[in-house]
């Protein structure tokens, strides 16, 4: 797979003259994450993260402070041209933006084009037109596959089937929106008839998002060795899900209202050109794991397929906040858990001639770890509802209660490189209709 | 639920100054579907179909010959904002165009406004952001489920949750767009492991299209009886299928690559107020089946919820347009087949507060009628590939080989009203890349 390359916009040395971007921000001169944003009032234009601030692109573009970028490109209210850019196209842009925000020289022009990141709004990154989810995460498809199915955990097919499913684009909401309870239809065992009401085993899923950059053509796939071509980047996602909806809806068509109630997707989309260091092997199947099938096979993608990514879930309920309290960690996982690569889902996805478009999702689907510290779900973190954890509050939770938020974070690491994060992915949840 | 009313428009004694509409036309003078049309080299631009042409409405704005309508809603190139009028809205359109085309006065000055439809070509009517698929087709869910699950076709849930999954909104084309047979994973079970490769169990589904007109806010659902407010019409669908790939992939989350290779819609959105005299009752649930939960039941949607539509599938294979033959009727089945209205999908769509949007697209699932002569696919037909079928040129056929086209069509029919069309849903079936 033609992936990016380490270059000098990964030097651990360099420092942006945007001061408080070095040190421990999300978003080191490193990372220069793409997202939409607005100040008070106005429109939805392009930005980039560095620091507590947003570069404002097609302000600094009009500048000039942009050689060589095509202005045109920029002005728009959400990134899908960009997303379709080639990835040289983009890596132009990035060291383009590298050097106008580490060279001091520069500093006087640029600062009038660099908006208080707590001033913004961020909005959707992408007018996004179809989203599907992944079910990557081979310890939360045991874990669910258990609860669900005990004597059949995982399914036949889970090694050789990237498995994924269309989800609802136009739920998907930026962080910081809240989630409303949803109402449904569940149906416990004991009882003769359905109810409906609101979900009374409402949950989140930590998940890995990924944009997709260049499209295919309808009835053209794309080669496991292109597929790194075609994605533009990567964020977080909350799958929030209703699982008594779910358990009574999804057979035998798969998951519908328990889910497209509404998903939450940290705002800022990270490159793959910043997360070039962070790229690891892809783990090793389990000995007598089949290979797989020559279509989702790239030798290269084996070594490079993975990310050094690590995942946290974090709650804080309404009286955690009264009094005063930091979130609480619910689990830690990390993107090496996933059984298949970013790759292997885009090339999976357009395997049979489906067009995929700048600004399309794939979820991963949730990345849980192999024990309960890092699973990605209170489905699991509970065993089902089962055994209740509790808070520093002095609370206890098997699902979510009304006015407990849902804080989803991700940091990239790598020996010898500065770590770049994901930024956030919150919402909270209030009252059912 | 406030549902158009029979008026004028549906007079079987009223014809058009158009002479091609009156007498057998799909698009008599009481039909009147919206289209996105475009003559050679042209831009995509709104009209209407009227015997064996197309009204260019944004000409005919332009000409000032539709008093009352705001042009520049008719000047876009697909009905997004055309479809979000309120139904009061769209009847004023209906009924501008109907007294344009009935009134002889008017031939002259709308002549040059009409292109003859065979030398335009048809577009996807809308900008669809979201697809859903359902499985309202009860006879089509029994005959199915007896093949994947030959002790337990029907599951409990069938009867109380109208079943639906999301499809892929991109790979929807309209009628006369090539098929081409996908690639992918499949496994028999006498396999240790699965093959990928060109599908070798290629179906097609007949299915109504619900086009949803003026969306709700997410989080807020739609009640049942204002659910006819948010139809803005209807159409045919072909659901491709690969039955090799479905059987292999659909657990646990669904149908996926076995679907969302491409999907065929006729290209006219036949409106609610056409179909006004084509309403009928529901059909009655089997004695001892459970009432509907009453966020899904309404009095009045009971008694006209239903629609008296006849949907019939053909094949042509090229042998067969070789010897000059006409295409062969595999089925004919009614929508009145359907367990669930398009009401009651729209509302259990929205029950979770889900927001729909203008141009979204509801796929109705199979409609097949009770026996072998009305069922709407070929699995059900072959019953699973065991049973092939004869073709008037001596072959035959389990699935559906390349060359093969499928034909759907269908008529709403009702005693003393003229009857309209739909218009056409083709598409040939090209081998594998």
């Amino acid at each position: 797979m033609s992936l990016p390359q380490i270059d000098h916009t990964h030097q651990a040395s360099t420092t942006s003259w945007v001061e408080s971007s070095n040190g421990h921000s999300d978003f080191p001169v490193q990372n220069l994450p793409f997202g939409v944003f607005s100040r008070a009032g106005g429109a939805a234009q392009l930005g980039v993260a560095i620091g507590d601030y947003i570069l404002d692109l097609a302000g600094a573009a009009r500048a000039q402070l942009l050689p060589g970028v095509n202005a045109s490109r920029l002005m728009g209210s959400n990134l899908n041209t960009l997303m379709a850019f080639a990835p040289e196209q983009r890596l132009t842009l990035r060291h383009t933006v590298f050097d106008l925000l580490t060279d001091e020289q520069h500093r006087a022009a640029t600062m009038p084009h660099l908006m208080p990141a707590e001033a913004c709004e961020l909005h959707l990154p992408a007018a996004i037109g179809d989203y599907t989810d992944f079910y990557v995460g081979i310890h939360h498809a045991n874990n669910v596959g258990a609860l669900f199915r005990p004597d059949n955990p995982l399914l036949p097919n889970y090694k050789y089937v990237p498995i994924g499913y269309h989800g609802r684009a136009s739920s998907i909401r930026p962080s910081g929106i809240p989630v409303r309870r949803p109402n449904g239809q569940r149906k416990m065992p004991e009882q003769d008839a359905p109810l409906f009401g609101p979900a009374t085993r409402l949950d989140y899923e930590v998940e890995l998002g990924v944009w997709i950059g260049r499209g295919n053509t309808l009835g053209e796939p794309i080669a496991i060795g292109d597929a790194g071509r075609h994605i533009a980047g990567f964020c977080l996602l909350n799958d929030w899900s209703a699982r008594d909806f779910q358990a009574w809806e999804y057979q035998p068509l798969g998951p519908f209202l328990a889910k497209n109630f509404q998903s939450t997707i940290s705002p800022w989309v990270i490159s793959p050109e910043a997360l070039a260091p962070f790229r690891i092997a892809q783990p090793a199947r389990p000995q007598g794991d089949p290979a797989p099938l020559p279509y989702l096979l790239d030798a290269t993608d084996q070594t490079v397929g993975a990310l050094a990514i690590t995942l946290s879930a974090r709650i804080s309920t309404a009286k955690m906040r009264d009094e005063g309290r930091a979130p609480h960690r619910l689990s830690e996982s990390a993107a090496s858990n996933m059984y298949w690569t970013a790759a292997q889902i885009v090339t999976h996805h357009a395997s049979n001639g489906c067009d995929l478009n700048p600004g399309d999702l794939l979820g991963t689907g949730t990345i849980s770890a192999p024990s309960v510290d890092g699973y990605g779900s209170l489905l699991e973190i509970s065993n089902g509802g089962k055994t209740p954890i509790a808070l520093p509050s002095g609370e206890t939770r098997t699902f979510l209660e009304d006015g407990d938020e849902i804080l989803l974070t991700a940091t990239a690491q790598a020996e010898g490189f500065i770590s770049i994060g994901f930024g956030e992915c919150r919402a909270i949840v209030v009252p059912a209709s």
